[in-house]
């Protein structure tokens, strides 16, 4: 995935905002939105929510999270397979509110290849973000954890975070998309994000709380216009 | 729930038998004999087929696992009101092959009950079907660990297990409903179970897994008629 | 444990002021006062102390947590036979800071008891008290979270969880000895306590981290003086 | 830690063969073997006997695991200084059978160098192997899961997985030690291990359940000093 178009990852976590109904409306508001500008975004619904989401969009749909095991005797687990069977395009792993131990990290983005979803993996520092990428995921997302939720992006608040995990993720994984995230919630914060060198950014609160989850969008999305 | 009628639940596990289109598939056929024989049946799909089934039969569906969270910031996680919305009528908690901390387990009976969903809680052994019947779930089901998915039924090759269950659950809860599972794959196997005192079973293998799943369901209810 | 004598258990948790030779030196402070007033006191060390602990004082040396795990291939885990050749009389299981899955307390239970360990068992709320007892652990510790640590008793609190807790074991078994914490730092809270019909309190900060831990433990046994 | 000498380090595990007394008793057969040869030999036993076992040998002690949090309210947890207090040089994070989150590796990591302890990080695959050299700890060792307590030893089984291993990690750390382990039962096994480039081994029930581990270290011994 060299030099790959932004993309803008949207993350309905489990918010009322975003459940059922809800969540295939603010897809549909999101895809307008990236429809009208031409820039790439997505959404990660809830499990429940994935199949209607994918049903009624035709952006990128994202699991929140999958379980490190293959389908069989697993009751209550996330497999691949569902996910990919239910319309989902990736997923999420490894995020900050659902951490993996190591060892089912790197096997989580082995299923996913395999059931044929894209995998962006989760990290809440530099060095665990070059960590992960040894995996070869196919996307990174960096988002330090005290940041999450805060409305303080992290690509101004912390851009050294930002510029310091690419750096070392490029060192072991030259190839792999990169996000951040974590208190992104304006065009400027994407703004930095991409001139940091990213690929684009994770979003959840920002959106999705916001009273007019379109214009935010909107606003990132012009953001990524003035770069590209 | 006092003298609740029979329930057959069938857990889907993630067998790729039961997952995605053949979810509804199977879910069709089970409800299709249940129709037919007057049996109540249900069955417990993986959380992104929960509402393609749930559109497409009438009978009960339940979630396998929720998560003792409330809705918000908690990506990966399935909170209740999203199982809910997607149309499910109950859940399965603690199941042994997706076991919860003890505290866990009573929330999330609590947040079960305040989304509307029936809730099964389950327990392998007498002492512990007890236990969780303090919290007040709606159903018990004991199953021993050691025998799901042998094929060796619980109502079969431990009946003990079964009637101190329910001994022991009656002696603190008088009203409970009560199912068990592990190993069922007859109609003699339902059958017994059901003259031990219990409201049903719970089974997975025994029925997915089945070169023709609507014989075995056949079966299961004809032991059920058998008996009321 | 018919009308056990009353029982004050002070856990060392990992306080830096409770570790390595503080630990020995904060447990003869505590066996001095135990001695000097005749009530029965105990301290539950780190796993890494308990031997020094125990071959120093003659006062009951609790462990704070075992797996529930047998003896063998696991690295890492603290088993009972481990726990029981340093010298240690009994584990605390559950404690709220490192909760267990339902089987694995009952099954942590019985390997203290195969080991010749006294058990505790604590847990949040008057519900899963009787839950745990019916474990048959030798001891139930009833501690609400929500008051761990700050100063403000359980036992002047929230008096009703406490008397609540000790109805609902009484109807599940009537012989477990019954503490409470959560707060206690006062000779009047264990005295409160006492009263409300328990057999003693587990504390932690409240003399751990105190000036001066013999005047508070000394005000502890004055109030059990009171009432016995 | 560049060219560090060869280094034999018994992992103890929670065997009865090496719990208790047993463990002083085996620390102190081990360090008669180094001693007499020459050989830097240490030991990893459970926690409750770090303090005698360090009071009683003057080769290197380990722990199993440190948990990744720091001195406080965590009853039941073992943290760093704890460990450091009883006498131990290190400890092992991440062993198979006591897994971490990745973000835990990482800060348990950190906090044994804050404590003064030797950090030996285990992973199972070269690839996870390079990811947790990237936190720096002291020794990287890998055990290849599948081959542990098998007597099927890792250096000859699956020579690739430790080459493979070290070349993965010096690409991203020049200086870290590396170990292997995994079904190391004999001396040519060590051997082995020292010949495809590592550091030494780690190795539990080839010792610890040999009829005379003296013999069996003895043996290692000798393996090395054919290399040195």
């Amino acid at each position: 995935m060299s030099n790959p178009e932004p993309f803008l990852l949207i993350n309905f976590k489990t918010y009322l905002e975003s459940t059922g109904k809800r969540a295939v409306d603010l897809s549909k508001k999101i895809e307008a939105v990236g429809e009208s500008t031409g820039v790439k975004v997505g959404v990660a619904p809830q499990f429940c929510d994935i199949e209607q989401v994918a049903a009624n969009v035709a952006i990128p749909v994202f699991a929140q999270h999958i379980d490190s095991v293959a389908p069989g005797a697993s009751t209550g687990h996330v497999v691949a397979e569902s996910v990919k069977a239910a319309g989902a395009d990736g997923t999420l792993i490894n995020h900050s509110e659902r951490p993996l131990q190591l060892f089912s990290i790197d096997k989580a983005v082995e299923l996913a290849k395999q059931a044929g979803l894209t995998s962006v993996v989760c990290a809440g520092t530099a060095r665990l973000a070059a960590a992960v990428a040894l995996s070869e995921p196919d996307i990174v997302a960096i988002e330090p954890p005290e940041l999450i939720g805060t409305g303080r992006a992290v690509s101004k608040e912390n851009p050294e975070i930002v510029t310091e995990s690419v750096k070392r993720i490029r060192r072991v994984n030259s190839s792999v998309a990169i996000l951040c995230g974590a208190g992104i919630s304006t065009g400027d914060d994407v703004y930095a994000a991409l001139k940091l060198g990213t690929n684009g950014i994770l979003v959840a609160s920002g959106v999705v709380k916001a009273p007019k989850p379109e214009e935010v969008i909107a606003s990132f999305c012009e953001a990524v216009l003035k770069i590209i």
